[in-house]
């Protein structure tokens, strides 16, 4: 029998967010990997590929060209996973195992620069300000059409992510339900806020500052940190310092905040293991149903797949599909070695 | 303003085992893929190798050697996630959170079969009938530890899959809490008896029986098919068809009836890109807790993340994670195709 200790012995987390624990198995780093490993590219990119869709004055799969646009272009995903008709539907009660409901919405894709070479930390401060205002623009404008009550901004980054294309880009898909992580979210943001009238993330980032353990960057107006509940090696969240409900409440500070954060979590992520670091990340902020929601925390996951090295990532597979999440590292562990990344990209140092 | 037509319209479905949507887009599966491909393994595997760490009286990464076994072996994990260690802990419940506590469990590897080049659809009835007898007495010795609850039976197959050595194996996870995603299950399972004194899914497996649309495989015993609520593309799930608690109840015929579908099951897989087709399974079934779980009905689940070649998998990305499964094809489809696939192992048929 021995005490406690949570940085060596298997434990479970508790997400508050959306209810679900995850095992965490800190002596597990050490297992000698023999399986699969990632490919990387790792030839340069050009500023220009004649070749790539998303690059300006090119012509898309559906025939049309895009523009010769100078900052962000956005364009309606030729192969939406939804579609804008709207479908007449009357539900079968009798049904009980066969539910299903028709789900109206838009998607989009959203090119972060003209330049094919370019990502997020390799990107000057006023370019990403831009990109930020582009969401805002995108979040206002479909959340405005009636049938709208949910915009996900998202991007998937690395050919392990699913990106087929290295061009930056990111993508929104808009919808009428409520995404199921996003209700999940929602509910437990309401409860937490009907009891205490203050959100949750304004509470969770007040203890997190006071512990400083799992911080990677904080600025004047957001944190980026390891949730305590991380599954994922190299998880981050980004954390508005203000409980604003979603991005239109930004101030213009606040827009220069958040390209200066999310310049710098980027940076630092390519850093760790010297290449462009694949993730899928994305914003959870209040749906455009309309209501108010006083419970919502402007919030980004940044959900890594890489364990190791550039080419060893974290399998979320069978104990992980049927039982719960397990991760190998510590999130404490996972904060110290993001923090000591340097502030400068790996690329530009080399020069 | 068009009626809904399930086969072509986007649509949610819902999941009634764990209470979660998934977005469905048929229409979806005709985009041009220009991702990421997976490697596949092609030469063909010696009947024993010298350097695997699984085949009989090879030696271990602990220095241990394994015994020259004759049908399936078991041994400790040597790099389990949990530890056996009874941990001292006293919950500090001022931590709203930071919630964490001590997880005790086991984790052990099963080799199904000595030959190194051999997968269950490769393999005899016989030997099938002999794995499942060794999980009925994994399940039995594990379960009858005081401190475990909860017995998790599953298999990663492939490199895709995380599985670092194609020698033919399977894991099992026993622990002191049950898993998120079985006590989402559970909880769902209990509800449905207590209100209607049969479990979930005896009634969903008549449901799908009659409509027949979803079924791939069926015998005496058990049922193969494809979810209403699959979320990967050639989801599939194994229902016993009497309702029974855990595999240790199962009759010598269904034993032979549940080897016999497993087989098919996994030819059907392998037939289907003429691969060795890559998931994990695992089973879902009671507690070890020691208390009556009358809602508790035996099944398996099949994850494969294949969606278009051998090659091409679904990407479970960026709105996945951020907001609920989707997938590319329907499950009518899925199991349409998957019918269609010849029963004869196509290595075989080949020579
Ligand atoms: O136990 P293995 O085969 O070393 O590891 C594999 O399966 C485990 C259980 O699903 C996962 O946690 C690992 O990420 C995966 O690589
Ligand atoms: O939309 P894309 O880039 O074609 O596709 C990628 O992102 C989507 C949204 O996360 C996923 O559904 C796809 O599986 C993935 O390949």
């Amino acid at each position: 029998m021995k005490n406690f200790d949570i940085n060596e012995d298997p434990h479970r987390r508790f997400n508050p967010l959306i209810n679900e624990w995850v095992l965490v198995s800190p002596h597990r780093a050490k297992r000698p990997w023999q399986g699969q490993n990632e490919t990387i590219a790792t030839e340069a990119l050009p500023k220009y590929d004649p070749t790539c869709y998303l690059c300006p004055g090119n012509v898309r799969a559906n025939g049309l060209n895009n523009p010769n646009y100078e900052s962000s272009f956005v364009f309606e995903n030729d192969f939406a996973a939804m579609k804008q008709d709207e479908i007449i539907f009357e539900e079968d009660i009798k049904h009980t195992f066969f539910k299903a409901k028709p789900e109206q919405g838009i998607s989009r894709v959203v090119c972060f620069s003209p330049r094919h070479d370019l990502t997020l930390p390799e990107m000057e401060i006023d370019g990403i300000e831009n990109i930020i205002r582009t969401w805002q623009k995108e979040y206002t404008d479909l959340g405005n059409i009636k049938y709208i009550n949910h915009v996900q901004i998202f991007e998937n980054k690395g050919g392990v992510m699913g990106c087929s294309n290295p061009h930056p880009h990111g993508q929104i898909w808009a919808q009428s339900s409520l995404p199921t992580q996003v209700e999940k979210t929602q509910n437990s943001l309401k409860s937490y806020f009907d009891k205490n009238n203050r959100t949750l993330l304004e509470d969770y980032l007040q203890a997190e500052l006071k512990t400083g353990e799992r911080i990677v960057i904080e600025n004047d107006h957001f944190v980026a940190l390891v949730p305590f509940w991380a599954i994922w090696p190299y998880e981050t969240m980004i954390i508005s310092k203000r409980a604003l409900n979603k991005i239109t409440d930004f101030t213009a500070e606040e827009v220069n905040a958040f390209a200066t954060i999310l310049k710098q979590l980027t940076i630092k992520y390519d850093n760790l293991f010297s290449t462009s670091f694949p993730y899928s990340s994305g914003i959870h902020q209040a749906p455009t149903d309309g209501l108010e929601h006083p419970e919502w925390h402007f919030h980004m996951h940044f959900y890594p797949p890489l364990l190791r090295s550039a080419t060893v990532k974290k399998f979320m597979v069978g104990y992980e599909m049927l039982g719960e999440s397990q991760r190998d590292i510590t999130p404490e562990k996972s904060a110290e070695i993001l923090r000591q990344q340097a502030d400068v990209h790996y690329k530009s140092t080399s020069k």
